[in-house]
């Protein structure tokens, strides 16, 4: 559960208050999505990220594999996210009725796929009824220097890896009904998100603060500088918008960069690192677009004209 | 995920098999519920264990802070049967639509109850609106000499811990409607099973092999058998047949030592110790109900006449 100082408003942080509050002497709060573990002299990361169907997504929109893949690369970026290296996925799987052996097969090989691309193993799960596909994914690593949110200063600059917006584009072509008209790179990157793990790790070396862009940039810059105390300034102009993304923005006539950055579920990496210190070199594409400021809140510019993204009000 | 090996025979048992062959090289197929990870010189115990509305229990039955107390315990019995000590809980909690913040806090309070009874944390978690109430609970745990269920040799004594039957005849009453008639003692086996961590622990050191009891005895004493390449012998008379489920037994006309080897959810533990071993001083009963013995198989005794659990018949 999430630390309670570092929690912003809104009501889905009442909630996690609500639990911190039931939990009282039973809960260790982190800053963070992980939890930190000392185990034998090492530091263990942690994670575990519910995937449901009707809430994530929908058996029309994916294939059983690629459920399997997303569900659980979505815990892995978690571990990228402060430089651990995953050891191993547990998974609970939950199960329709109507499903047969050959379809948990093909979720499972999904799942299967991520996690022997960071390096891991399925080290063990638990299989039940559901009234819906139900992805439970638990994570662990090993980290050396965890990174956290909350240790970003005035001054420092951010980055974003890769390119964002592509998961976005996907979600609103199925949104809007147009299953059949999703750009395959766009399609690509909502599917087959691969956590940052290498990234990660070479960044939590010298970053002040980290996390990953579950929610989207929009939101999870206001969670990042909220955590560090800080204020945040993001130069759309900046962004690093996916191909994909700029097709569809084009298409619905909307600024691309807006709606990349109004986009989760990307799964790149958002990281602060200190003002004048030389990027490490990454497997992956970095890119500086903003910084942290003196103060409070997130201020998108494009140009020197300040923007509101959609994602950002929803937390005023 | 369990292992190929030291599966038996059966549908349930035919879906693990498609999931490790889906696997493949990203399965790490451990022999128990319980996945082991070497880490610091140290040995991890790890299990995630799922319990859905509907499919483990219905509101009606229980109140929130009930699933949570017994969701997370059917977890943390899976440490006992290894003989870990518990240190974290992970809770991905899947949220109804119409539940409340006060709902939420309620199944969590639950949750930490459980956990603060075996002296351990909650370290994380994750929530997300889902057609049922949905608890994925993760355990980790630390674990000096791991016991499995394959290392029992024929003249093996088993014993089980504490009394047996409680939980089913709680679930029995439920299912026949007599909401009411619930016998105070088999709702609170039922709904605040107590995971045998100290006595997983001071058991691990000498038993052969150790499982915990979640489907029963007639179905458990067969898969504790056929791992460790054993037949068993169980003493129906032996039992420790809780009073609850003697009650029930005697008002549904049924066999009570049957009753109670069919029931499952109690969450005791089955030990097979070596033959002339004194057993080790628990802080709860334990009683010896049979023996391992060479060839395959499960036979219940009553007296001198062999009898066919429920349980039993399912596994054919």
């Amino acid at each position: 559960m999430k630390d309670h100082i570092q929690l912003g408003p809104g009501p889905e942080f009442d909630r996690v208050r609500a639990i911190l509050a039931a939990l009282g002497d039973a809960g260790a709060p982190s800053g963070d999505d992980v939890a930190l573990l000392g185990v034998g002299g090492k530091t263990l990361a942690l994670s575990t990220d519910l995937s449901i169907e009707g809430t994530h997504f929908l058996t029309d929109w994916l294939t059983l594999e690629e459920i399997g893949w997303r569900s659980a690369a979505a815990a892995l970026s978690d571990l990228a996210a402060v430089g651990a290296s995953p050891l191993g996925v547990l998974v609970a799987l939950g199960v329709p009725a109507d499903a047969s052996d050959a379809d948990v097969a093909a979720l499972m090989r999904g799942v299967g796929q991520v996690t022997l691309e960071v390096d891991a193993r399925v080290l063990g799960g638990d299989l039940s009824k559901a009234p819906a596909w139900t992805v439970a994914v638990t994570v662990i690593g090993e980290v050396t220097k965890p990174a956290t949110r909350a240790g970003g200063r005035p001054g420092d600059l951010l980055y974003v890896t890769g390119e964002l917006g592509g998961a976005h584009a996907a979600l609103h072509a199925w949104l809007a009904n147009k299953g059949n008209e999703v750009h395959p790179e766009a399609r690509e990157r909502f599917t087959h998100p691969l956590p940052r793990i290498a990234a990660g790790r070479a960044l939590s070396a010298s970053a002040t603060a980290m996390m990953d862009l579950s929610d989207g940039l929009a939101s999870d810059a206001f969670h990042l500088a909220a955590a560090s105390n800080c204020g945040a300034v993001i130069e759309l102009d900046a962004l690093p918008v996916a191909a994909a993304a700029l097709d569809f923005a084009k298409g619905m006539r909307e600024d691309a960069a807006l709606f990349a950055a109004e986009g989760g579920e990307d799964y790149e990496l958002l990281v602060a690192l200190p003002h004048g210190l030389e990027p490490p070199i990454l497997n992956v594409k970095l890119t500086p677009v903003g910084r942290l400021v003196v103060g409070d809140g997130v201020q998108f510019l494009s140009g020197s004209t300040p923007v509101f993204p959609k994602g950002f009000q929803h937390f005023r």
